[in-house]
């Protein structure tokens, strides 16, 4: 039997990696097998390209980031997500193709026709069976990558971009929402980490039961 | 006045970037501003890009290929090609779309419409005033290759393709030789160095005098 693709969504802040983590940890306890993953750099290559976006020492171009992502995804897809689903197992993406609608489509300004031309090359039309939105107010979620002190967040691009941009990005998450609400669920991330997990928890638990 | 962009395609072997060297040489005697670059690799974030994909551990996905290259030609076209034109200069890059549109499309077998999609993200519609192709039977620039000892050939991974690759390649620059014929001219490059070099100074000096 196939198995199920969840992927987890969220402004930088959103507390999603932590969540991810616990979740991926209750059912893997349950007996299922999981794959915990992320976009951009869940392979080798995908490390890579991570790497040179993170580190090079001029500007990202748009466009040239839209399509570095989708490489990225492409690779991911094919090698990893896919096998993985054909065995059967649980894949849980840290981030996936709705982050590119929300960071390269409304963030940058992309149009809609443009960024799901890039979608559907990268991932060959698959699609989550579920996803986590988790969120937060952008302010709050600014305060919590500020006071981030790791190595990875200090090196994070996304960190010099305005409240205007995550406004943005956040309302086309909002979007997705209402286009595909079965599929794509809303968490008021805004509580403590246990409240938010029982939540994420509960909506996990329903839909793998539901199946 | 918009400067002129002139680009050298061929398959590995064929002595392209041998030609542009010399060619930039004698534009430059001539007191032309000529600005020279490549593709894969012009920008620092080509270069990375670039690194990334000749040296990851695992095999790249063909797709993730065709998005990675479109990537770094995005960077490429908007932060370097398109800033020179703009300025007046000659700009002669080794390879660009019709690479593409020769090695991931009829090399690896994606059909027209993806890779001309791709090719029109990556490039916003930018297209050489002039493309010199040099031609050179397969299986001499087989043997030429082979008998390059650097550093950088030894890690490319279009040595490992095989005869029938090459020869789909070969036969996709020729098919835009048909439907572009006043762009896209065909060079016999089986020649010698200075043979080759005299019929592309001819075809470019022509170009230009004729602008």
């Amino acid at each position: 039997m196939r198995g199920k693709f969840i992927t987890f969504e969220g402004i930088d802040g959103s507390g999603k990696s932590t969540q991810l983590r616990l979740i991926a940890g209750d059912l893997r306890v349950r007996g299922f097998d999981v794959l915990t993953t992320l976009q951009p750099g869940g392979t080798p290559l995908g490390r890579r390209l991570r790497e040179a976006f993170l580190e090079t020492e001029e500007q990202v171009h748009p466009m040239a980031e839209l399509l570095l992502f989708a490489a990225d995804r492409a690779q991911h897809v094919n090698f990893l997500i896919k096998p993985a689903l054909a065995e059967g197992r649980i894949v849980i993406s840290d981030r996936y193709a709705d982050a590119t609608f929300a960071y390269q489509g409304a963030g940058r300004g992309f149009d809609e026709k443009t960024v799901n031309q890039v979608i559907k090359l990268a991932t060959d039309g698959l699609k989550p069976d579920l996803t986590l939105f988790f969120d937060i107010p952008i302010e709050k979620a600014i305060l919590r990558t500020n006071s981030r002190a790791d190595h990875e967040t200090v090196k994070n691009r996304m960190d010099s971009e305005t409240t205007e941009f995550y406004t943005r990005v956040r309302e086309a998450y909002l979007k997705i929402s209402k286009t595909e609400p079965k599929r794509f669920r809303i968490i008021d991330a805004g509580g403590s980490i246990e409240e938010v997990h029982r939540k994420a928890l509960e909506i996990v638990t329903v839909f793998l039961n539901g199946k």
